[in-house]
């Protein structure tokens, strides 16, 4: 981060007409963002929301709810306005971005290949990479992707460690005897791919999938252009937390905008050592619990920068 | 709440283009919003936030970090903008209304005599009343007033039993000795008045103070007025939990913006059955932590308003 202008923001946040330490997590996101933005005071006037959406080999398993053609069905639901996040981003005032990855080749079947070839792979980090270069102050990333809840189940077993059933949860909706299959392509994947793979980034290749691989080079995209970012539930976070594994603090520029009622995200928050701005239940995806939490920024950034001085206001002092 | 708009907003949900419950908490607060605007769908196009300011005679008991004169000093502050609740209220589309509520005249010290007489907390209720009768599709309340933990603090003794040390919280930041003689006063308040009081609104008539009272009577205004309800933190919700110890049930149109970290807030809270909407370690009051949630709400309403249908977006449903 910036220390100047972290300092900044550490100097002005005593003097401002309130207890000290009254606005809570609202002031330490307001030194967090003049950190990252590398400017005070920080401001939250152009955030961005950035859906990946890309398909996957796997979902031939049966490893979803739905249909593997649900992806572009949700897309083009996404490009007329019409789904949860569209709502979202317009009410809390968020420019949306939907970039549909090769959704007509999906990943191949990790259980029998590594999903992505290297080529591919690069073309969809990069297509990351660009959205994370492009202006804004802030940065909501999420995903749209029939079976990716599969995918970052096994990247996370892969990444970190535990059973396939720690990091396996229902997604859309899978219960059961559908649950258990599901774990098994999951560990299966990891069985595979981990003795074969050469670092972290190699095992989002190989478990993740387009959509995956943009999340991580838009982090570092973002990183770059000096973007704080703001990152969404479990797929999105697990495909964000490869850059952890490979670089501890690859991920301070980022906060997690809600945690997910699918149980393998709150295991991926406490690796991290993030806490989610959000708890409200959320299992969505596409951003959603992302951009539900950009208010909670601005406001952070709006006390900061407009709040009167204790000298200002005349008000006493404690 | 209104049956029909609820039923209404219940056969909607699940047609809207996600997979069922995704959405968690934000489906049922767009059914709460529904019954209780009496309308379908539900929309938070016009919130509105009242800051209730008052006066207190055990202020001068040194049971406060702040002197007595901060009071107006922040009703200044609100006036010009300054104060953190102006930035929240400015930031997230919330009106701002403060009601001053007689500064010059501090309730009496509530270890000597009650608070308030009859006359001056009526008229305190009363305008709360008219203020939540006024047109709004959501309310958000909070108060100011230096020494009001402590009132609050004796009111909850009061109504809901335990020790004055369970309700006693650092407020805008007493601790050590000055914490202990705080509870002291909070046990002999509670001690005086219990036995005296005829009702859980003559205790807030004795033990609180004008905006406590207002708040009560904001509640109720709001309810008759099909408006429902953001509550603050510990004095705001506890002055409202007065209502629900006279009528079970009298805070069904209230959820609460934000859990304190003033203690007694989760107490209450528990007591209540109520789950704050937000957990960001805020205790400033100034229904900070009620307009800080206010994007939670407009985002529930938007969602269920905007989203297309799975036939609407022809996409397959699971």
């Amino acid at each position: 981060p910036d220390q100047a202008a972290q300092a900044a923001a550490a100097a002005r946040e005593p003097t401002l007409t309130k207890p000290p330490g009254a606005l809570g997590r609202l002031e330490s996101l307001a030194l967090w963002l003049a950190g990252w933005q590398g400017r005070h005071p920080p401001q939250v006037e152009t955030p961005r929301c950035v859906v990946f959406a890309g398909n996957h080999g796997v979902a031939a398993l049966g490893v979803s709810a739905f249909p593997a053609a649900v992806t572009v069905q949700m897309v083009l639901n996404f490009e007329r306005g019409g789904a949860a996040i569209n709502q979202l981003c317009r009410a809390n005032g968020v420019a949306l971005e939907v970039v549909a990855l090769d959704l007509d080749t999906p990943t191949a079947d990790f259980t029998q290949a590594p999903a992505l070839e290297e080529a591919e792979f690069l073309a969809a980090f990069r297509a990351g990479v660009e959205q994370g270069l492009r202006p804004a102050d802030l940065l909501c990333l999420g995903e749209m992707g029939i079976a990716n809840t599969t995918s970052a189940a096994a990247l996370a077993l892969a990444l970190f460690g535990g059973t396939a059933e720690d990091w396996t949860g229902p997604g859309t909706g899978v219960h059961g005897a559908a649950l258990s299959r599901k774990a098994e392509v999951v560990a299966a994947g990891a069985a595979r791919h981990v003795p074969e793979a050469s670092d972290a980034l190699d095992l989002l290749r190989r478990l993740g999938g387009r959509e995956l691989a943009a999340i991580a080079g838009a982090v570092v995209g973002a990183r770059l252009n000096r973007v704080p970012v703001v990152l969404d539930g479990f797929i999105c976070t697990a495909a964000a937390a490869a850059l952890h594994a490979l670089v501890p603090g690859a991920l301070d520029h980022c906060v997690v905008g809600h945690a997910s009622q699918e149980p393998g995200h709150r295991r991926v928050l406490d690796t991290l050592g993030q806490q989610a701005l959000l708890d409200l239940d959320l299992r969505l995806g596409e951003a959603s619990g992302a951009v539900t939490a950009v208010p909670i920024l601005r406001a952070a950034a709006a006390c900061h920068a407009g709040m009167a001085t204790f000298a200002e206001a005349g008000v006493s002092d404690a």
